[in-house]
C-alpha cells in the first residue's frame, strides 16, 4: 500500500499547503518518507465545514448503522495485515509482540462501542409520563434522552500508535455516539495512521456513509491543532498526550467565544505503596512486577508508576537489593522521539543536581537506546521539590523511603490529581490500607490492589481519567465505554406527541431497552390507556 | 426572627468586614435594614478551610444520612412560615401566591434529592467482575462508582430568592452528592438569604453533621464571588444569572492553576414557532398563553419567551390582533432590582433606534413599575441585528413575521444555544414540525411541543441547560434529579478483596440497587462461587 503523504478530507487526499515534515526512525535515527503535507487554514476549514455538513445525516443514523461502521473499520483494520505493524515499529521503535497486542485492543475497543450500540444504556433515558400515577411526578409529560454533541476533534497521541490513535478509543466512542471526527494525526506516527485512516475511510464508503464524518489533517507544528481547536464548527475535542500539549490546547478551548468540552488526559506520577506485610511476605513478586512496569515499553506509558512509597525497616533491605538488581538486567530501549528522549534527559539532569537524591540502579543500554534507572529519596525531598511530583516519561521511577504512617499521609496530601494509586499489601495490612485507601480516593480516578497501574482494561467499569493535573475533567474517562459520555448531551422533549418523539422515548418499548420511567428502571412499554 | 447581617461560617455568625449593603425593596424604593457585612478573604478562606475539612466526613456519611439532613432542611424551610415570603416580597416585588409556589417547589426538590438518595442509580455503578464468564469481559475485577468531587460553590439566582437560592436546587443536589456547600448569597435578598441559611444550620445541628458542609457570604461586589471561585480548595461551582456574570466566573474558573467545573446556565430567548395549522385553529389559546408566559412574575425567567416566530398570512392579522390586546392588558409589575430595570431600559432604548421594529402593543404602568411591550420585525433583522439575539430579561416579547419556510429555516440556523424553543402545532403541521424539530434539536436544551417555556418541571426527565451561550456546558441539567451528576466524579477500583470495597460494589446485593454488571443491568448479587 503506497503512503501518499496527504491529508484526508470529504474522501479525498489533499496537499494544498507547501510546509512538509518527515516521520522519524528512533532505532535508525534516520527520517522515513514519503513527505507528509502539513494542513493549510483551507483545508482545516474544508474538514470542519464537511464535518458540520454530514453532521445532522450521521446523527440521524440507527444505532445499528454506527455499530456496523465500528465493526466494519475493525475488519479494515484487520485486513490491513502486516504492513500496519511494519510501518508501526519503524516510526516508534516500539516491539512487534507489544504493536500486535496494542492491534488486537484497537479492534477489540471498535467491537466493544458496536456491543454497546446493540443495547442502549448510553442513552440515559429518562420518562416522567404523567399517566403513571406515581409520587414524584411531572404535571407535564417530559422525556430525555441524549444526543450526539456535533463535530469533534481526536489528537492523537504519541504512545499508543493504534489504540490511541485514528481508530483509536477516542475515535470510537465519538463514531458511536454520532459524531463526526477530524483527526489530529500524531506527527511521529504519520504513515501509520494513514493505514489506519484508509482502513476508516473504506469502511465508511463501504457502509454508504457521507464522506464528511472523517477526515484526517497532518501537522508537525503546533499551528495546525490550535486552529483546529478554535475553528467555530467544532464542538468538542479528545486529546490523549502530554501536559504540556493538552493544557495549552485546553486554553484555547476555553479562550473561544464558544467554549467547547476539551478531554485530555495528560498522564500523572501514579504512585505506589508497598504496605510492610506485603513487602514482609511477597516481595519477590513485587519486586519483579513493580520493576517490569515501570519499564513496559521503555516506560512509556500514562499509567507507569513513576514513585513508590516504601517504609524504612529490616525488609526494606532485601527488597531494595531485588529492586536493584532487577532494574540492572531490564532491558533498554528506543524512545518514542528525540523530543521524548531530551525532555527526560533534560529532567533527569535535574535529578542529578538534588544531593539527597540517590541512583539505586540502573541497566545497561546501547547508544541511541535509554536505560532504566530507579532513584531513592527521603520524605522531605518529596514534600518540598516540585520535581518529584512532574512525571517522568520514560523507564525511571523514584522510591520514596518513609519512616513512619504520618510521613506517609503527609506525602498522600502533598500528591496532586493522579490517574491511578496502587497499594502492595497484604491481609494484616488491612487497618493501614483502609485509611490509605480513604485518603487516595480523592486525589485518583483508579485504585489499585496488589496489581501495578500499567495494562488499562478496555471494559465497563474502566474509569481512565482523574483529578487535574491527570486530566482536564475528573467527570469523564477516556477508555471503556462510559468514554462514550464525553461527546453526548440530554436532549429533552415536553408534551410531544407520541409520533413526534424519537422511537427509543415512545411509549412502546418493543425493543425492550431500559428506561428510567417515573424515577423506576424498567424494560416496560408505558401503558396507553387512559 | 432577627436578622443579623452577617456571614455564616463553621455555625458562627462572622462580621469581620468592614464594608456593608442593604438590601433594596423595589416597590417602595427604599433601603432595608439590616446592614449585610460583606464576606473578607479572611472569612472566605475559613469557609473554604472549614469546608474541605470535613469533605472526608461528609463523603463518608451514608445515603440515608444526607436524605435525613435534606428532609430536614425541607422541615426547617416550612417551619419558617410567613417571615419568609414577608421578607421575599419586600427584598424581590414577586407575589405572596408567586412565593408561596417557589416555596412548596424548594420543599419538593430538596425531598426529591432525599429519594434519589434512598435509591442509587445517580452512583452509575459498573463492574466487571472476572468470574461471570461473559464475552466483553475485563481480564481483571474492575468495579466504579461515584464519588463527590469536593467542595463546591453556589451562585444563588436574582429572580428565585427560595428555588435557586440558599436551599435551591443547587444546593440540594450538592449535598445529596456529600459535597460541602459555600453559598455565595445574592445581594438583592440577603435577609431571605439568612433566614434560609439559618434554617439549613438548624437541619445540620439536628442531624448531627459537622458545621463545615454549609456556609454562606455575603458580597454585594464582584469580589466576594471572585475571590471564591480562585479558592484553591473550592472544586466546582454552580451558577444561576446573566450571561456577563456566569461567563466572567467561568473564565476565572478556567484560568485557575487547576481549572474546575463551572456550571453555569445563563438565560437564552427561548424561541416560539407558531406553525400554520396551530394559528388557524386555536389562536385564542394560544395567544392567551403566550402573552400570560412572556409576562410571568414581570417576565423575569430564564425561559422567557423573548422570541417568536409567524408566518405572514390572513390568519396573522387576527392573532396579531389577540395578542395586541391580551399584551396591553397584561399587568405590569415593580422589577427585582434597580440594575435589572436599568439594564432593560437600557436594551429598549437600542430597540427604538432600530427603524424596521415596530413597538406592537404595550400594556399601562404606574411610577417605577415596568409594563408589557410587544414589538414585532422581519426576518432580515432577526438575522442581521445582534440586539435580537440577545436576552431581554423582562416581560418583553419580539415577533418576527416569516415570508417563507425557508426564511423559517434561516433564522432557526441562524440561533445561538438556548435552554429551550417551543412549538405551537396541529396535526396539519406535522410535516413542517418535523423539519422544525430536526434543525432544533442541535440547537437547545428542551423541545416543546403545545406548551411555553415558563415553569421548569422538577422531576427525573427535564433537562434545564442547553449549548452555550444557554449554559457553560450542555453535558449537565441545573434542574431535576439529573443534576447530582454535575458534583460526583467516577472512581474506579481494581482487583479489590470484598471486605475493601465499598458495600454497593461488593458481591453481595442484599439491597437490590441497580447495577451493570458485565454490561448487563441487574439488582442481582454476583455469584461467589468459583
Amino acid at each position: 500500500m503506497l503512503l501518499t503523504g496527504k491529508n484526508i478530507i470529504d474522501n479525498n487526499f489533499s496537499s494544498l499547503g507547501e510546509e512538509t515534515f518527515r516521520a522519524y526512525d528512533p532505532q535508525t535515527r534516520e527520517y522515513i518518507t514519503p513527505e507528509y503535507f502539513e494542513a493549510t487554514t483551507e483545508e482545516i476549514n474544508k474538514a470542519l465545514g464537511k464535518a458540520s455538513e454530514d453532521f445532522e445525516y450521521f446523527a440521524g443514523t440507527s444505532h445499528f448503522q454506527r455499530a456496523e461502521l465500528l465493526e466494519s473499520i475493525a475488519d479494515e483494520i484487520q485486513k490491513l495485515g502486516e504492513i500496519l505493524i511494519e510501518r508501526a515499529m519503524q516510526e516508534t521503535a516500539l516491539s512487534e509482540n507489544r504493536l500486535q497486542s496494542e492491534k488486537s485492543r484497537t479492534i477489540k475497543q471498535l467491537k466493544l462501542f458496536a456491543t454497546v450500540l446493540y443495547e442502549t444504556t448510553w442513552l440515559d433515558i429518562r420518562i416522567d409520563a404523567n399517566d403513571e400515577g406515581l409520587d414524584i411526578i411531572s404535571r407535564k409529560d417530559i422525556r430525555q434522552l441524549h444526543i450526539p454533541i456535533g463535530p469533534v476533534a481526536v489528537f492523537t497521541s504519541g504512545n499508543f500508535p493504534l489504540a490511541f490513535s485514528v481508530a483509536g478509543g477516542d475515535v470510537a466512542s465519538a463514531l458511536a455516539a454520532g459524531c463526526p471526527i477530524i483527526v489530529k494525526a500524531h506527527p511521529s506516527h504519520p504513515g501509520t495512521s494513514e493505514l489506519l485512516a484508509k482502513a476508516v475511510l473504506n469502511a465508511l464508503n463501504k457502509c454508504n456513509l457521507p464522506s464528511g464524518i472523517f477526515s484526517m489533517l497532518h501537522g508537525a507544528s503546533h499551528k495546525v491543532g490550535q486552529e483546529l481547536v478554535k475553528h467555530p464548527l467544532l464542538k468538542a475535542a479528545a486529546f490523549t498526550g502530554s501536559f504540556a500539549g493538552g493544557k495549552a490546547l485546553f486554553d484555547l478551548a476555553m479562550q473561544r467565544k464558544e467554549p467547547i468540552p476539551f478531554y485530555a488526559e495528560m498522564g500523572s506520577i501514579n504512585p505506589v505503596f508497598f504496605l510492610p506485610g506485603a513487602i514482609h511476605k511477597n516481595q519477590d513478586k513485587i519486586a519483579t512486577d513493580y520493576v517490569a512496569s515501570f519499564n513496559l515499553s521503555v516506560g512509556q506509558f500514562c499509567t507507569n508508576p513513576g514513585i513508590s512509597f516504601l517504609f524504612d525497616n529490616d525488609d526494606a533491605i532485601s527488597f531494595i537489593n531485588k529492586i536493584c538488581s532487577q532494574t540492572q538486567a531490564a532491558p533498554s530501549g528506543a524512545m518514542l522521539s528525540t523530543q521524548i528522549e531530551n525532555h527526560l534527559k533534560q529532567q533527569l539532569e535535574k535529578v542529578e543536581k538534588v544531593t539527597s537524591c540517590v541512583l539505586l540502579a540502573q541497566g545497561d543500554a546501547p547508544d541511541n537506546y535509554i536505560a532504566p534507572a530507579l532513584y531513592k529519596i527521603n520524605a522531605d525531598e518529596f514534600l518540598n521539590n516540585e520535581l518529584f511530583h512532574e512525571e517522568f516519561f520514560g523507564p525511571v521511577s523514584f522510591l520514596v523511603m518513609l519512616s513512619n504512617e504520618e510521613e506517609l499521609f503527609r506525602c498522600i496530601n502533598a500528591l496532586k490529581g493522579q490517574l491511578t494509586a496502587a497499594i502492595q499489601m497484604e491481609e494484616e495490612d488491612q487497618p493501614l490500607a483502609k485509611t490509605v485507601i480513604e485518603k487516595l480516593k480523592f486525589k485518583v480516578g483508579r485504585l489499585i490492589i496488589n496489581n501495578f497501574p500499567t495494562g488499562v482494561e478496555v471494559c465497563h467499569a474502566m474509569h481512565h481519567g482523574g483529578p487535574f493535573p491527570a486530566s482536564t475533567n475528573p467527570l469523564f474517562t477516556s477508555v471503556g465505554s462510559a468514554s462514550i459520555k464525553r461527546f453526548l448531551r440530554p436532549l429533552c422533549y415536553q408534551n410531544f406527541p407520541q409520533a413526534l418523539l424519537p422511537e427509543e422515548l415512545q411509549n412502546d418499548n418493543s425493543h425492550h431497552i431500559w428506561r428510567l420511567v417515573n424515577g423506576n428502571f424498567t424494560q416496560k412499554s408505558i401503558k396507553n390507556e387512559f
